[in-house]
């Protein structure tokens, strides 16, 4: 007998493409620049109600994508946060509208600097403007309207996407009900903005990268790009999951030398090798910079708006977490709570670290799952 | 009026290079492969007594040198050591003949993977063979021959160096009365095999590395070692340390963008860039790689010699190291404790992670000195 298939969960779904900006209406920067046109990949799950008012958003970590959930023709794995999002499942796509965005700035459909500059025709390189945490939320309210969806009943982030919900509610508290935010920071550290710089300066000094341009080149600089991704994943894990999973193991080579003689070695090589198929080195560096920058709660004014409209807040981290460790989300939690905002707290025990988010931790969905469907006038969650 | 000069500790010193294997009788590896010649770098500090019981060995971390103390003519800065070793300090060049010597295969005046192969008159690279933590213990005992020294009374080392602290009492107990080994490990954790894995794809990749041979290429691998370098930087230092040196402070440029932003950055450029000057790449590939491979408990016999020819222990570590936190100093501990053999072991507050090892922590400080002049017969500290 083989083994039972593996639940579909939301089987096949489709990406769609929108122009949001254009040339002539383009989108206003937080920096003052514009651009324009802004293209945004996205998908959606489930089905909107009457009301418009079953709607979730997704705003996905560093190198995520639109295609959060589901199964694209071919492939072999499903989305990225497949085991959270689908019928029956703690982000419950029998009950809630999901929309899923590619980030601006981002190179899986959404416009980014290596899209084409139309003053150009070439990829924008370094001339795409800086862009801001706000910047991706204005973007995704104009997916928002264009989708006709005013509220939000939550929007729910990990990590980078956690900030994402965090700004959103603190920008435009009226369009959410809910904010989700799960291994996330309000602030990041010497430390977190170290480790992006390395990856960053590992990008820019590859003989590649031909100060932005490599595209006219024929060649991307792969081996920094490699070396960042290689190095991130070590921040992705906790010490004691690198442990267990691979320990002190040989791999195949009966040798020592300098290749792959452990196992964690070929683990990491892998990620490199298998993240340059997919993510765009310019993209590494304009969205790590805008997590480095973001520092919401440093304007005294932040949390104006979210006074008068609140939004109901959970805060999620993981005990292994190094990356963004538990005391970040404790920060966004003393803030909020200090401004009498309501907030839920959770520290979930795990042992894989950052990377919990993206794994079926069971408390984890089960929290996430309860808040969404908590009655917030009865039961205040 | 001046402030008062800084105290100059042991003044000038000299480096001296000898010849302790040649081709005719060369090294022999614990992998069987023969290395001819070989010439260590040496200082020495302080009066070897006439009962020749006096000496103290140093040996040095990954990229450390020969240079522990003192001044060399025109530097701005005293050894890597020197507010430990001196007249008065903690190591007591009044009372210790401190002996210091560059690692075999390093890149400091003592052969290693950049040194002239006598069999192509062109440097080594990548046929240098590799080398072993016990073939840096046999050239220690050969310049300890050289130098007529037949026991230690102490060998003492941090980081890489704790580790040859370990081996030598592991492989000829009877050579050393004590050993001191500070935020060391017996093993590498994945993580830890993780993070040099990274550094050396960095410089391996980087398109001057051609394999090895870059010195005929007129070019070093600048890049992949800078990079190499920083990350490594971030572990060297606690997460706290980063955030109290440099929190979130930019740097001078006012312009947000992919440069030096934060003060943070600043700091790691300027670490990766003072590194080129004084690191070869093939160095840290060999070096790294003898740590990786360490695990000398894993062999059962491994302390056999130690219990006929008992050695006294000083284990330290720092409760804010993360690179070899106290379970590294821990698990030592454990192992010689459960073979009846005397350790003492201490782990000192500090903030600033791997690195307090370099730093001038009292608790630290003192807790060597005591260890090294406590009567062992009397109170058998």
């Amino acid at each position: 007998m083989s083994a039972p298939a593996p639940d579909p969960g939301l089987g096949l779904v489709t990406t769609h493409n929108v122009r949001l900006f254009d040339e002539d209406q383009p989108l206003e920067l937080a920096s003052g620049a514009t651009l324009g046109p802004v293209d945004v990949a996205y998908e959606t799950y489930g089905t909107l109600n009457a009301a418009r008012d079953n709607a979730v958003y997704i705003c996905h970590a560093l190198t995520g994508d639109a295609h959060a959930a589901g199964w694209h023709e071919g492939d072999r794995r499903p989305g990225w946060w497949d085991n959270l999002i689908g019928p029956g499942r703690a982000v419950d796509t029998d009950r809630w509208f999901v929309v899923s965005s590619n980030l601006l700035g981002g190179c899986q459909g959404t416009t980014g600097p290596s899209s084409t500059n139309p003053a150009t025709g070439r990829a924008y390189g370094l001339d795409f403007p800086l862009v801001q945490m706000s910047d991706f939320v204005d973007v995704h309210l104009a997916l928002a309207r264009h989708l006709g969806i005013e509220t939000f009943h939550a929007v729910v982030g990990g990590s980078l996407g956690g900030m994402q919900a965090l700004q959103w509610a603190l920008q435009a508290p009226q369009t959410l009900q809910r904010a989700v935010m799960i291994a996330s920071s309000s602030r990041l550290t010497a430390q977190n903005i170290a480790f992006s710089a390395v990856g960053r300066q590992a990008i820019m000094r590859d003989e590649n990268f031909h100060a932005g341009q490599f595209a006219q080149h024929g060649h991307n600089p792969d081996v920094g790009l490699a070396i960042a991704r290689m190095m991130a994943h070590i921040t992705y894990l906790s010490e004691e999951a690198f442990q267990t999973k691979f320990g002190r193991d040989p791999q195949t080579e009966p040798t020592p030398g300098f290749g792959i003689d452990f196992a964690v070695e070929s683990y990491l090589d892998h990620q490199g090798e298998a993240f340059l198929s997919r993510f765009d080195a310019l993209s590494y560096l304009y969205l790590t910079r805008v997590m480095d920058y973001f520092d919401p709660f440093a304007d005294p004014a932040a949390l104006t708006r979210l006074l008068d409209d609140p939004v109901d807040f959970l805060v999620m981290s993981f005990d292994s977490d190094w990356r963004f460790s538990t005391e970040h989300s404790r920060r966004i939690v003393r803030v909020l709570e200090q401004a009498g905002l309501p907030v839920s707290f959770r520290e979930v025990r795990s042992d894989w670290g950052h990377d919990s988010f993206l794994l079926e931790v069971p408390t984890y969905h089960e929290t996430i799952e309860a808040f969404l469907t908590a009655n917030r006038e009865v039961e205040g969650f």
